[in-house]
Formats: structure tokens, C-alpha cells, sequence
């Protein structure tokens, strides 16, 4: 094995991306460690392979070459490197620490100058592609940072991603990338469910409707993926509707520091946060289609 | 041969898709007729196998088994259909009639219904799937119709189409599942342009951008063949943005009919308007990118 593959990473939040990241690094020889509040997920770790995981770094924090965040926002992550009992004061000058929550630039930036107090490198590097992608190694990461933080980490970022986007040496590029493919994204779930309520309104067979756009210019990613959901008439959330209330709110947040206006963008907030409020919040993201009235939509089929 | 493949179409509209359909058909056997009002279009068609291309129907038309309509809006096909000379009282009764023209669900029922009157049959059969795949015989249709009406012009679907979807019987279902699809287009391109002046805006690079996006979940068919024209700083028209205000001025006619609201394809429309009336409506529908100001976008690359 060469040298990169034995260095030491702790991944932090073990939802859906970093427990797929946790395995990666795993699967890739990597010696890993996890962190987070789920005791279910820190027994699957270590029973994945992990040599430790625990609800808190402290315990093996001196051993880190690496540090891969993936928890659920900029506050999480402050509150893990800088709070009470904070991980940056415990770990060696020289650790790279890898952010990849999908935060604002801003934070990207207030976070890397606080790392650099403790002798810490910062890759601001959110990632992209879903769970199953996560699970198999194959995140996109789009990062910005110094050379040597890239260095640093080349053997985490082998372990989970087939794609590493370099946008550039700024701090905070790299969330930017992220919040505008937020953007797209968001835009395009929200204008799927318009789609699909339209054609409910209409009479067309929402089954029939899929398969033409899916067939056809009109189709997106999200739109093929997310309106399964809707004619499944499952909205057991794989990504929620908060998620987007928060992930488009960065993009409003960003869009109001750069002076640039949003048409579409603010409106798909608009929807997806009225859905958070008639309490659709927690479920999946497609469910922002029950925010049109008047419609018929498939239910679940009960398996018996 | 067998007998489906002797029959006799004429195609009114002979531009991308319209030439592409009648190339179909002539590739397929079929004799063929082409009416354009475009002298260079009519000898390109005479030149490759049609038995006759006119600026008008009125030569060839009681030959004729079928018409396929592929002409700009509902007020040509009537034009054409109805009109000074109208091409309907020429038929011979049975001829089968499909307009494949981007209308309204309500255009579609009235004309189908004066269509009835000189006993022509209608399929309400709108297409996508643009120039290349017209040229190959492989656009998308979706059609509404009588069960003769899908038999009689079944060697014309074969010849141009790859996917045929028989939405229902009714007249108009086909329309409405086409003016949905173009909301999806629409309001793609839209947010495609958005996405990408909010990067250059932020200082991302467009190429980069671009990468990250196509992919990951953020993609779509419209941002990965549109933003490339904007890339490439080349808005030469494939379609233009007065299609698209024309399209999604089609989208929320049928909206307002449902008394349904369009929250996105609203601002879309609103955004392709804004840009026709800067002057752009000629341009590629990708320069509705250019109704956003402060930014910079590529420009195109002459060849010395």
C-alpha cells in the first residue's frame, strides 16, 4: 500500500453522504474513524471496520491526518470546530479539515480564518450525487482551496469521489459552485411538481406525462428522479423539503450579497416554503407538489 | 413493399423539423409532397425524392391520403386548413389530418371540429425532439385521437418518429401534454440563464460551472444544450426566444382555462417577454441569459 492510504480520517455526521464516505475511506484502506449523535449509526461504523467511532472526537482527535464535515449547516459545523470542547483545539498544526455541508461562502470563509488560528487547513468542498453515489465511492466534489490542502487530502478525496471539480484557491468558490447547482436543482424539483399538477388539473395520465418528459427535451435529473416519487405517491423522505427551504435560502443569501436578483429561484423558495409551513417540512422534497389545490394525486399502494 | 408504405402524405411547414419529417418520409417510402412558402426549401425537397413540393397544396391535394401540418402556430394551420383557398374543402373525404404544430388544446378541438365537417379526420399530434432527431426520423409524438386516426397516418409515424404516445382519445390531450412539456423547456432554459449570470456574477468560471452541473442532479437536457451556446457566446437562432414567448404564452392560456396557478412558468414567461422587448426575440433562446446586467459573458470566438 502506498503511503497515502494509510493516513488517519475522521468523517463527522453520519447521515445518508458521510456514512457513504465513511465506508469509502474504509473500502479504500483508509484508517477511519466516525463522530455523531446516532449511537445506530456508530455501531454500523465500527462494525463496517471503523477503528473507532464515538458521539465526540475527542478520544482519538491527536491521531488525525484529516478531518471530512458532513453535517447538516454552517452552525453545526462552527459548533463542532470552535464550540465548547471544540475539535480544532485538539487537533495537530497541519490537519486538513474538509467542509463539505453545502454553506455559504461567507461562512466557508469565517471558518477557514478560524482554522488558520489553530494552524488548520481548510478545503471548502461540498459534494453532490445523492446517497447511492455516496455509498459507492462516486461523490462530485466541487473544491476550492490551497494546493496543499488539496495535496493533504487527495487520499480521502480518491476514497469517495469519481469526480473532483478544482474551482479554484478562494475559500468559498467552492460553496458557490455548490449553492448554484442548489439553484438548479431546487428550481427543477419545484418545476416538475408545477408540471405534474398541471397535468393532473388537465385530466393526463401523470404516469404518461413522466414518460414523455423523460423521453424528451423537457426532462432534468431531479425531474426523473423526484416525480417517481409523486406517481408512486411516496413522499417518505430520501431529501426533504426543509432541506431546500435551507439550501435555497443560501442561494437568496448569496444572491442578496453579490445585488443580483433571482426570479425563479426566489420563486421555487417561495414554494418550497409554503409547503414547510402547510407541514410538508420533513417529508421528501417532492411533496411540494400538495401546495396546488384541486388535484388528484396517486396514492401509495399498501402492500398487505 | 407493403401497402402502408404506398400511401401518400403531404407536409405543410417545411422548416427544421418540417424538412426533417418529409425526409423521414421520403426515406420511408412513402410519396411524398412538401408545401413551403420558401422557394430554396421546395427544390431542396424536390432534390431529394419528393414527387412534388409547391407553395401550395392545391396541385396535388386530392392525391393525397394524409397531411401532416408542421407550420408556426395555430393561426397558420386554420390559415392553411380553412382559409382563402383552404386546403380542408380540397381533400378527399377520409383524408387523415395531423397538426403537429405547437396550439392550444382549444385551437386543437375547434379546428378538429371544422375539420369534421368536410369529414377529415384529425390526430391532435405534437412533436419534440428537434432538428437533429427530425432529420433521423426519430421525434417524439404525442397524440390524441380516434383509433383511425392513429391507423390511417400509422406509416407517417413510423416513417418520422421513434416514440409515438397515444394519450388518449380525446382531442386536445395531445396539445396539453406537449404545452406541459414546453413549460418544463421553458422554464429549464430560463434557469439555466439564471444559474449561470448569478456564477458570473460570483466569479465563477462558465466552463466550470458548466462541468459541475452536467454532472450531477442539477442537469438538465435544456442547461446542458442551451448553456453550452452561452459558453460559446453563439446565439445564432436554433429556436428563438419569440418561440419560447410564444410557447409559454400557450402554457398560461391553458393555465388561466384550469383556473390553475403557474408560479414558475409565470416568471419564466415574464423573463423570456423581458427579453424579446430588449430585442433578443430573433436571438437563441439561451439570450434570455442576457436580460441580467453587471455580468460579463463569453463572446464568441471569430474564425480568422
Amino acid at each position: 500500500m502506498s503511503q497515502s492510504s494509510t493516513i488517519s480520517v475522521c468523517i463527522i455526521g453520519l447521515g445518508s453522504m458521510g456514512m457513504g464516505a465513511a465506508l469509502s475511506c474504509i473500502n479504500a484502506g483508509l484508517s477511519t474513524y466516525g463522530v455523531d449523535l446516532n449511537p445506530a449509526a456508530l455501531t454500523s461504523l465500527r462494525q463496517a471496520g471503523a477503528i473507532d467511532a464515538q458521539s465526540d472526537a475527542s478520544a482519538f482527535a491527536a491521531k488525525l491526518d484529516a478531518v471530512l464535515l458532513l453535517v447538516v449547516n454552517a452552525m453545526q459545523v462552527k459548533q463542532i470546530l470552535f464550540g465548547e470542547r471544540g475539535l480544532a483545539a485538539q487537533l495537530p498544526a497541519g490537519t486538513a479539515v474538509m467542509v463539505s455541508s453545502t454553506i455559504s461562502a461567507q461562512d466557508a470563509q469565517s471558518i477557514a480564518q478560524q482554522l488558520e488560528h489553530y494552524q488548520l487547513i481548510m478545503l471548502d468542498a461540498p459534494v453532490s450525487g445523492g446517497a447511492v453515489k455516496a455509498a459507492a465511492g462516486e461523490m462530485t466534489v466541487m473544491a476550492s482551496g490551497s494546493t496543499l490542502a488539496f495535496e493533504k487530502l487527495k487520499p480521502v478525496l480518491d476514497a469517495i469521489a469519481s469526480q473532483v471539480y478544482c474551482i479554484g484557491e478562494t475559500i468559498g468558490l467552492g460553496s458557490t459552485v455548490k449553492i448554484i447547482h442548489q439553484l438548479l436543482a431546487g428550481v427543477h424539483i419545484a418545476a416538475g411538481a408545477e408540471a405534474m399538477a398541471m397535468a393532473a388539473r388537465a385530466g393526463i395520465p401523470l404516469d404518461t406525462m413522466y414518460d414523455v418528459v423523460t423521453h424528451a427535451a423537457g426532462n432534468s435529473w431531479m425531474f426523473e428522479n423526484r416525480m417517481r416519487h409523486v406517481i408512486d405517491g411516496d413522499y417518505s423522505p430520501k431529501s426533504t423539503v426543509d432541506i431546500f427551504v435551507k439550501d435555497l435560502g443560501l442561494v437568496s443569501d448569496t444572491a442578496k450579497s453579490l445585488n443580483f436578483p433571482l426570479p425563479l429561484a426566489s420563486t421555487a423558495l417561495t414554494m418550497f416554503t409554503s409547503a414547510s409551513n402547510a407541514g410538508l417540512g420533513e417529508q421528501d422534497d417532492s411533496a411540494v407538489i400538495k401546495i396546488f389545490s384541486g388535484i388528484a394525486l396517486p396514492e401509495k399502494q399498501e402492500s398487505h
